[in-house]
């Protein structure tokens, strides 16, 4: 995903705010939902929500307002029940790596308790399977 | 309201990012609520939200990240089924104003249907005109 | 501008928090500038900055993540020292008016010095001159 | 510190976006250098930014608007040139821990060039030492 900086995102040291690149990587994620054709609103709609359990960022090289960005998520681990990402985020310009980071989730209903996407909704799993094994070399991993 | 400026609110302009300031307006009527003894949390328990119809903003002075800023909060209008609210809103150690600013709102159910607090809320209610008529020499306004 | 809502756009009352419209507006702004060929990093770059002075927005209808809002902004008033800014803002879905807002500017130097960009930068100044002609009907604007 | 949640740091979930957690520590951090007599305005002053290398946060309990969280910020490593804080934060009524949070950071000139504060700042440096001393049993960490 390709993803201009707003001048909004910025913070008085003239780069971007470090906690705006959480919202990044949160479009990144929706994104990558939306090309696999199960966008973020439709698991809405089914009562599946995929709140973060965890978030790990290295900050590299900053970025500032006139910047674009290409973010890559990576299903990394997937078992039905939580779900992990990696994110390549590169400066578009330069093609150095503006962060690493890495989101934990997993699958709650609307109000928070835990799903079984395998059980309960084995379509979508099959997507997230898919997801998963597009990553060469990677077996399903455990928590 | 006292209210300190953080530094993820400036912008690489070296100030306090505008849009933040609408947020700053939010907060102030939050406090003011609270202070009369119907915190929004409360209102919300009874089904009750106050949805934003219009905001208007004058930015005069910046202020930034280390600055402390007053907002006064004047309740200028209220008939039961809207409210409009002005901020005086000053750099706490200059005394000068920051920004002039005025909201309009109206009462409606969780579903977002208008509510009259007159009929519906009568207690409520009475706290609005309380608020309203604390302004000097104000009558009820019109809509 | 089509902009897609982001989910961390929201609040509590499931759309998109009024505060959020004040940034899309400074999307649109930047948006514009970069298809005339004056992109505001170049601005900035040549020492020019254009403070927001005055925001006004009506609410009309919510939108909320998943949906996409067509921002087109109209430059109604330019006199080489002050800038003028009308939105009009529709869900792409329903073509219904999200928000109606106009916003007001100055240019000013990055020490926030006004500067009268026909007689310091003529060139940027005459292509704010075809922004606002190309308003059906509209003469230069007085402040 | 005590920290009240706003309104518009909630998300369509009904609870606080997990990226203004983030923006929470950067809070606690700042509050905790006033309290030692040590502000960021001034290390700033002095030619002095601590930008984030990196930030773990793990989500164990949803907070909203109307909660109040403790956030207490624990100076876990510095050795003049880089900074590790870890950040306790429980949810004021129930005690219960919301997130486990950590933040490493370096010493910057304005320009991001790494400062030794030990070196060149040996006044604020003792202020360092002494807030990672209060940890009990801790040394100084390696990086």
């Amino acid at each position: 995903m390709e993803r201009k900086i707003n001048y909004y995102e910025t913070d008085k040291m003239g780069v971007v705010h470090h906690s705006n690149y959480i919202r990044f990587l949160e479009e990144a994620r929706c994104d990558l939902l939306e090309e696999v054709g199960m966008p973020y609103e439709v698991l809405e709609q089914n009562g599946i929500i995929i709140p973060v359990l965890e978030v790990k960022c290295e900050y590299k090289k900053h970025v500032t307002f006139g910047d674009t960005i290409i973010i890559t998520p990576h299903v990394i681990g997937y078992n039905g029940v939580r779900l992990s990402v990696r994110y390549d985020v590169i400066d578009k310009k330069t093609g150095k790596t503006v962060i690493n980071a890495e989101t934990k989730h997993c699958f709650t209903s609307m109000e928070l308790r835990p799903i079984n996407m395998k059980k309960k909704f084995p379509d979508f799993s099959k997507k997230w399977e898919e997801l998963l094994e597009n990553i060469e070399g990677r077996t399903h991993l455990d928590f």
